[in-house]
């Protein structure tokens, strides 16, 4: 069995790097930081990587531990990757993956290519961290009120705060076994979900004033560019949130954010009932969940809109 | 045990009506259909008058057997009042709960005046919803999931989607027990808290923009006169959630909308952590809760929005 695997290669590991996946969102970074706690409860040598993590965060415990980069020689016994369905996605640090002794992908993408020697993925789970609460409970790790701090930020953050349909029953139960153990969820919630920077306002409000609707109003479409982030400052993470905007209005079925990157634009797209947008992603080369997806397109903005759109109106209704 | 008393009432009254505060929310509907389709499964005949509801809880159980009004002479045995804190507030509807043989208060406002022969009052549940999850079962009702959704409604109105401080251990516990019996959470969530009307997006656009940040960026400031709302078509309930807008930046401690009325102007104030918005909205003869309150100026725009920030920096640290 994998998790026997994993046990196995992690009791063995004395110097082990957890990696995750670019641009990180609370899913991966609690899932980062609660497997780095829960290891730190052992005697070996941990480090976490992240290249750029958003400050809103830093209540987590160990956040000021997160290393922004390390020595290009460093070899690690074990590798983890954690909410990372493509080697791709790690960035510049699939180098430590790639020279690791022995690599383990613990994750809930559907599209994960399972790149690592041990892959314990389920994409039925709605949050990485909540594959972890059973991957930790068979590790013998006990879950601590700051582990659980980090497992219900990414819970919290991957199911929009108990929203989305793959909102399960284990994460409802789980939740209250978290406020048992002294966990303010409500607190939780506010710093990770509802909680705005300055920066991310000013990027809703260009945002919601570029919102378009299409098709019969099925579509809501908007835009971000590399120009508006500098104007106002934007800083990682800033983005998060804007494709929502469209998907909660009445009648829109499919909410299409394009943001400008160096030479390209990322879109964003999420849905409300049956689009799967993921299979609109797939034809850009990109992917992820049905509800929730994204890829690149190498365009100018208008063509990469009307190449979405004509993509995307083929599956509605 | 008042509980017994209760169960013994309903079993006694062959003619219920079942009444809320007016200006209902989901709570109050979500109990009252509760309430209703849970003695529906008996043989007495039951009423439950609501004036005035909300169309987005159309998709509730019963929800079109609501009587609007009824005949002034009609005699029930027994009236129940539910998520209502004060028997004014049931308004024209009093009538029916006073000319009641018996009347039963189930309620969770701490500021309940126990106006009814049998109260049963618990300002320790988030939710008038989730105090009925135990009445129901000591009555000896089967929750169906026609049942659930209307419970889940209230308990997702009061807790602002699991988000407030009061959600509890049993909040928690019991949606997951009704996605256990097929209640589809999400999609309840989805109707109740997400969806945005055109024109609540609308007022939103035009609010976002309009939103100031003073007072070292503590105090956000907004307004929507009347000409907006009839620009935008905006109906009942349209404005609602507008002062959040500001309250969920960085920095916020207290948000004001100012919202047009006929020759004059409504003040809806929210704050996050410390100021008590009651106390500001006192001196202009509102009142309220200790992070939200209201109050009415009679003033032109300029003016009032003077007023109000300068009462309410008083309160800042």
């Amino acid at each position: 069995m994998t998790l026997d695997n994993i046990k196995e290669e992690i009791e063995k590991a004395s110097h082990i790097v957890i990696l995750t996946h670019e641009s990180p969102d609370g899913d991966a970074i609690g899932s980062s930081l609660a497997m780095y706690n829960a290891l730190k409860q052992t005697n070996k040598k941990i480090d976490v990587i992240i290249p750029e993590c958003p400050e809103i965060y830093s209540f987590l415990t160990s956040y000021d531990e997160i290393k922004k980069e390390e020595n290009e020689d460093t070899k690690y016994d074990l590798a983890i990757a954690l909410d990372c369905g493509d080697i791709k996605r790690l960035d510049g640090f699939a180098k430590y993956f790639e020279d690791a002794k022995v690599t383990i992908n613990i994750d809930h993408h559907s599209s994960n290519t399972m790149f690592a020697d041990f892959n314990f993925v389920n994409p039925d789970a709605p949050a990485c961290c909540q594959i972890l609460i059973v991957v930790l409970e068979f590790l013998g790790v006990t879950i601590t009120k700051e582990i659980g701090e980090c497992l219900l930020t990414g819970i919290i953050t991957d199911t929009g705060g108990f929203k989305f349909a793959g909102t399960s029953r284990e994460t409802f139960e789980f939740t209250s076994w978290l406020l048992g153990i002294g966990v303010n969820v409500s607190e939780v919630y506010r710093r990770v979900l509802e909680i705005k920077t300055k920066g991310n306002f000013a990027l809703t409000r260009i945002a919601m004033d570029r919102l378009e609707f299409l098709e019969d109003g099925k579509i809501a479409f908007t835009y971000i560019t590399k120009e508006d982030e500098e104007k106002v400052n934007a800083k990682t993470g800033d983005h998060e949130g804007l494709v929502d905007l469209g998907r909660t209005v009445e009648g829109v079925e499919v909410s299409i954010l394009l943001r400008e990157a160096d030479g390209f634009f990322k879109g964003s797209l999420r849905s409300n009932e049956y689009v799967n947008v993921s299979d609109v992603c797939m034809m850009f080369n990109g992917g992820g969940h049905a509800r929730a997806a994204g890829c690149s397109i190498h365009a100018p903005l208008q063509e990469a809109k009307e190449r979405l759109i004509n993509e995307a109106k083929k599956h509605l209704r």
